[in-house]
């Protein structure tokens, strides 16, 4: 008899959600998409063409969805406003749930889904960092676990994008919950897989400035960034995020410990080719976050399909989805109001907060 | 309707032979594995596990498998002395034809496979050089196509192995061809592809020598060779391979124009890591070609069924598969005879054969 | 009839000391050491065996050899608590003044310098900063210049030092100003020069740790920090010191602009060569760095020397170097006392100092 | 008293021997440099500029230079054609030799400056390879000599200069004994210094063609050559060189041993700068080869200089030089006969020279 398939259902087909679709069709052998949502007209006539021909029944009401007869899980790639609500309402059909970042832009909200998640520990519940998932990332994580870099005492991280002058991100600025939320939250949830979940910022500094996108200043927020967070127990991580790289994309990591160091993609390029020329020579770079990270989100697809039929833990832990989105806000709110913030060794906020 | 799916089958479940069969298992959602074929009990056992669950059915007889009701296509994947008669069968019974490389190492029944195939024109048949699916080497050739190094004029091009000391190479040797054969016929197929599959050899040397395995000698074969085929009209090869790498796997290519250069791999890497300590900052290599090409090999079978299901031209003709193996004998005579070789323009050999 | 050559004079003989002294004596061709002077009577043995023969006067009196008959210059190279009292005792005695970096710790200190400078406009008065006279950072900033980046916006610069397990720096540190004033200064310094001397801080912020050790807290130092400048007009740089590095000197600096970014060292190497072992691929990396700026101290002797010699202005302002080491004292004050620093944008700070 | 300094005179001050002038004027703190010869009147021009003022004495005759008074030394930078006469009539004179390479392009020459140096072994007489003083390759030689690559048994070594379209080349090519002899000889050198300066050629390969500078047909050379020596005892050198590149000077050097390799300029680089655009990431390339050897030519000065003051071995033998060439003019012969060359274990000749 064949082993049986996961039954997923894709929420979104959007710019991440079809791909997320695509991956659970086709590069997940273990999971059968079977079913998908989007309230978008145009989304749902490219399923039509590209889902439903393979069985995939079609929706454009999530609850309905989530209701169809045998099935297991769902992936949420819907807009980040309406993440919390279909994970929770996934979980109370009883389903097991992969959400794309962030849970929310707001810490109470992402709470909200970890408390539904905590009363139903049978289920399996994630909210994917696609970089947990990158062989070089998971390449340098076993490197420092095996103690060749020391005790990891300083990380630097940043999340660069090519700049996009069509003005998508200042629209997008209005709800992201601001770069560091959007952005560094990928840097901070490194932070808490190489320094471990259970840190505790002592303070938190961040500045910005706008260079290449006028309009963000409508919604607060900056196209260039750059935050430090010092954790009690003497470990600090410093972040930078912008939307203005010329060249491509391109999200470095670096963690210093006492003894060594490990740098992830510190030389960005897209494929193993230079280019010799009059100028000099050159390498290109992957023009965005899919053409560094394609293989990070297959390898997501799998890894949570495999939690889900072997009952096995979760690569990853639903409470680090919240902590990112919560150290991020506090770089957001340190950028806005231009001054520090402070924390006991408790983890208690030691001022009022500024916003 | 559920679109029409290619039918497949898998002839050989040995190294290469198993990645074929999972990645059209798993990775190829236009084709279906529904066959496989293996005379190696281990392998058959492998088998039982990892495919017959899937709908796979288990054959210890090719010509069994071959015979199976609605199947469309095979892989091969057997050992190389058998390539040939198994892929002509194969187009006996009407079946698409994808055959790893070489089809065989003797020219003579190479040409055969592809008189068999001229015959039934609507078969697609193509013998795998798996380089020319990397996207490097693809984002390579887009470039000098473009113009961008002006004419392509010197090829260098290399195929190292990480060293085994296992002995496993000494035998292989006794029906590999030989070094030339079985390892530069990839650098070989890469000069057609870049120098056009209709440039004829003027003149053809070759040295080789024997470092760390002194059993070649027993075949006449050595651990490391550098040859170089100079054409008519102007273009230079040159390639060296060896099976003595400390470090890994170091297939690199270059192409060198009157405007320009592109290099591909120059820099092996296993991942975007660089790990920094006390001796310096170290990268790792892949240690085997399939850590190097495995995404090449999963193009490969996607294109295949492409080719296929919508009867479109395949990516590659199975006249360079004859050709390149044709050239890689021409290098060995040259090696094991110590005498340089000779072509007239039409392509017609100057002195009798050395060997 | 010989070209006049610029008689001078080396002040300190001890590790920076001593190397412009030889600098000077032989690879400076428009100068000539005639006199040394050094406290230290080690220091003058070895300058009796290396300086002496060569034609050179040796000191262990300061103000004796600043008298010495027909000297046009002195190269101070002493401790740095001494740098601005001979700097201007020099300037008193009609020299011009290379001095080592900083002028002082004190900014005070360091402004009394300027002001006995500005009363003598004759005299060449120069802080070496070495990065100014390096090869790459000269390119760098040819390119920045020449608008190939757009408008410089964020400067990454850090200067990072292999470990020295031995205990003399916790001993400097009670001297040196701090990480900032000692190391970040270099950065400090390229900022003015990429983003000009004009700007304006606006807030300032900086985190340490102390990981390696822990004697430092003794001198309310660290030997890991990270500070934020941001300037008025929308420009950012931030930095990292460390003395922690188990590889070598890391000194690398990336300025990002609006339209393009240069970086300088990324990859940091103390040769050209890649060693390839079992364990992958290996570069080596400068120890000190002397190893990595050598060639840059010889051309700031040099460039020294021409504008002495031929009354031309200075590659650099002495004004900077004030400057550098005043935002470098305030990134320390912002570090000691877990503080932010702010300024109105006429520069004024906006908070009484917080030490 | 001062120590006594090399008294050292330069014959030749055009490309390179004005270089040479300048490094043992400026750059050789134990030598002086008191003469300088040259035929040209515009090179004496410039001479009377950029050396006279400086204690020079200048000859257009260069019989009269080496009689100057007092003179220990003598620099060969003059056209290839006069080194070797010029060489044995300083020896004759009883002057210390640095002479440029070739000796001569004629192996009948070279031997005649050997000769002439063997009766004279008071004498330094050193023939210029400016790699041998090269950091890197002394850095990787350093390696090889302590074991860390195994038995060196493959190099592979490139020398390619950037494409000059001015037709310079092809005049140069009447008299430079062609590629192999003019370009290759310093990768052929690079061979005897890690294989050993006893090694002997078994087989000789080599294939050219000419893709840019038509005009060299005429002089029977060619702009891009790859050419194989197989050495007796298993060893293999493979080497390219090149007229024709786009982006600048690459020389590049691989030495495979049993266990491990070392390369030399695998990524050239004419600064540590790296310039990220909408193209990509740029790095530049020295457009010749003194913007790559530059340092080597200084250090070899120096050498050159301790070895005649303190009566110590040169770092390299005369023999060499000799051997160099040889096998250049083998490969060279191969080249324009398009034959093999063999040899027995004694290192005679197998067949009658072809040319």
């Amino acid at each position: 008899m064949a082993p049986r398939k996961l039954q997923i259902a894709a929420a979104g087909l959007g710019r991440m959600g079809h791909r997320h679709a695509l991956n659970f069709l086709n590069r997940t052998p273990r999971a059968e998409l079977v079913a998908a949502f989007t309230p978008d007209p145009k989304e749902l006539e490219w399923a039509r063409e590209h889902l439903e021909p393979h069985g995939v029944t079609l929706y454009n009401d999530y609850d309905k969805m989530i209701a169809q007869q045998g099935l297991d899980a769902v992936v949420i790639g819907t807009a980040t406003s309406v993440h919390a609500e279909e994970a929770i309402k996934a979980m109370q059909n009883n389903l097991h749930v992969l959400c794309e970042k962030p849970l929310s832009t707001s810490i109470d909200v992402c709470r909200q889904v970890v408390e539904e998640a905590k009363k139903r520990p049978h289920l399996k519940v994630m909210c994917g960092f696609s970089r947990r998932f990158d062989d070089s990332y998971r390449d340098a994580y076993a490197k420092a676990k095996k103690g060749l870099i020391g005790r990891p005492t300083i990380l630097r991280s940043q999340t660069c994008d090519k700049h996009d002058p069509s003005g998508f991100f200042v629209e997008y600025a209005a709800w992201s919950g601001g770069v560091f939320v959007d952005m560094s939250v990928h840097d901070i949830d490194l932070t808490l897989m190489f320094f471990g979940s259970d840190i505790k910022p002592k303070s938190i500094s961040a500045h910005g400035c706008i260079a290449v996108q006028p309009g963000l200043a409508r919604h607060k927020d900056v196209d260039n960034a750059v935050g430090i967070v010092e954790f009690w127990g003497g470990q600090i991580a410093y972040y930078y995020c912008s939307r203005m790289m010329a060249h491509g994309q391109e999200d470095v990591t670096e963690v210093i410990g006492t003894e060594g160091k490990v740098s992830i993609n510190l030389n960005p390029q897209s494929s193993l080719v230079n280019y010799y020329h009059k100028g000099g020579i050159t390498r290109e770079v992957p023009p965005h976050y899919y053409g560094r990270f394609e293989m990070a989100f297959v390898r997501e697809a799998n890894e949570f399909t495999d939690a889900c039929l072997d009952d096995t833990p979760l690569p990853m832990q639903l409470d680090n989805a919240v902590r990112a989105v919560e150290i991020g806000a506090w770089l957001q709110e340190a950028l806005v109001t231009g001054k520090q913030i402070h924390f006991d060794e408790n983890g208690k906020r030691l001022e009022k907060a500024h916003l």
